[in-house]
């Protein structure tokens, strides 16, 4: 089984390369392949196939060639993953299976388009689809009290509450929980400049990471929302890195993707899993 | 530049094959390579060397004809690693540059025999050495209260302390701190049955992890010289697995090691560290 790890801002993936079609992802070997210690690690596993050999998606083959099969670590199937598919460009991108210019490539949350640069160094952009604010109120309790948060949809529900300073975490990032409890990931976003935003994210599930596309999209549409534009512009700093995102009806992200590693699974590994 | 991943009992390595002895593994690069995010991860790199090309080390060469060159995450240079020393036999193992039996391997601190079964899947062993117990009194303080521990030198400090249930991890494993302050690592070992322990170790530096060769060895020597014996033979149960210590003078450490996968680092990733 060939393997590479890749990462976009410190989102740190498995890359599967599955031109032919045939292997077959259980959850058991999802969960032992991201294993941070006796696996490969990552958040989570990109399988890359043809759009034509996975049957949930034929349908889309005429208008993608390839089709992300994203995995989250714990072995479940995830629609679309805002970092993740940056990498997945750049592994294409590294093997000379496509050119610069636009991917659309197929995913469970339907055709996303990414913008490849002619540089292998260079950020890629993808277009997150347009975001929705319902306007329902959300509170977020941190050690320090509650804060007022503002709910975002970007394919996936965030909550983002605005703070002075991201780095003051003892009280601001002990386990916010949410109120009403319906599950979100929750930013804490700091301005810091004139389109320049810093931000932590909590995820369902993972508690503070390194980075998150969608949160970063969600941040930056929120605060410019509260300042009465319904377009903007920010570069969002997160622990893993610097994300830009661009809003004008739909939302672009722009980052870094890196491949760090190619290589085989062990056989003896694989089969006593 | 070649690799590989391997762990024994969830204590994990990035394997750097330099048969040249050509490798420059600077600071940077150690923590670069370790990191779980935009490197390869890891606790640690087993670079694997004839010991004719190392310097410091060339006297050995006689009598070893391989270097285990270990480095910490954080890119300080280290003597040994009870885990670690497995995970490289295993290595030169899978890659047919050795056979079973008896391995000398050098390393900072002198030279040390594994002993290679003819399985590639069944456990190794490594003679770890004499250990020394100063009888120095030390008390550990956690959440709950303090405990008496007991200090144990197996090339590396020990303090050990027995608990009625290593699970009762609340009250017991919380930032646990030394007194006097010297340094040490601290294992919290519980009897379970005869010749059975479990234990958890906080590491310096690390805070918990899954395994740590040496403290199993200094759990068992504690656990055997509190029971009023100078030998005995434990199977030792960590979060990463399980190891068997042996003490009669010496101790011998045994236990699993795996390679995960094997490949090249990236060179554009290179590059740009």
């Amino acid at each position: 089984m060939e393997f590479a790890r890749g990462h976009g801002t410190g989102n740190d993936f498995v890359v599967l390369p599955d031109l032919g079609g045939e292997l077959e992802l259980t959850t058991h070997l999802v969960r032992a392949l991201c294993d941070r210690r006796s696996g490969i690690g990552g958040d989570g596993i990109l399988r890359i196939v043809p759009t034509a050999k996975v049957p949930e998606s034929v349908g889309l083959a005429s208008e993608a060639y390839w089709f992300m099969d994203y995995r989250n670590a714990d072995g479940s199937v995830a629609e679309m993953c805002g970092n993740g598919i940056r990498v997945y460009a750049r592994w294409l991108q590294r093997a000379d299976l496509i050119e610069p210019g636009p991917l659309p490539v197929a995913t469970r949350d339907g055709i996303k388009v990414v913008q490849v640069p002619d540089d292998i160094g260079a950020d890629l952009a993808v277009e997150m689809g347009v975001p929705v604010l319902p306007g329902t109120a959300r509170t977020v309790t941190v050690a320090s009290g509650t804060r007022p948060g503002v709910e975002v949809d970007m394919g996936n529900p965030h909550v983002v509450v605005e703070v002075n300073d991201v780095a003051d975490a003892g009280p601001l990032l002990q386990a916010p929980t949410l109120d009403p409890a319906t599950p979100a990931n929750v930013e804490f976003v700091q301005v810091i400049g004139p389109g320049h935003l810093r931000m932590r994210v909590f995820e369902r599930g993972s508690g503070e990471t390194q980075s998150c596309g969608t949160g970063a999209c969600a941040a930056a549409v929120a605060v410019a929302v509260r300042a009465g534009h319904d377009t903007g512009a920010y570069d969002v700093d997160v622990p893993g890195g610097r994300l830009h995102v661009g809003w004008q009806h739909g939302v672009t992200l722009t980052g870094p993707a890196e491949i760090v590693a190619t290589g085989t699974v062990d056989p003896a590994w694989l089969a006593t899993r």
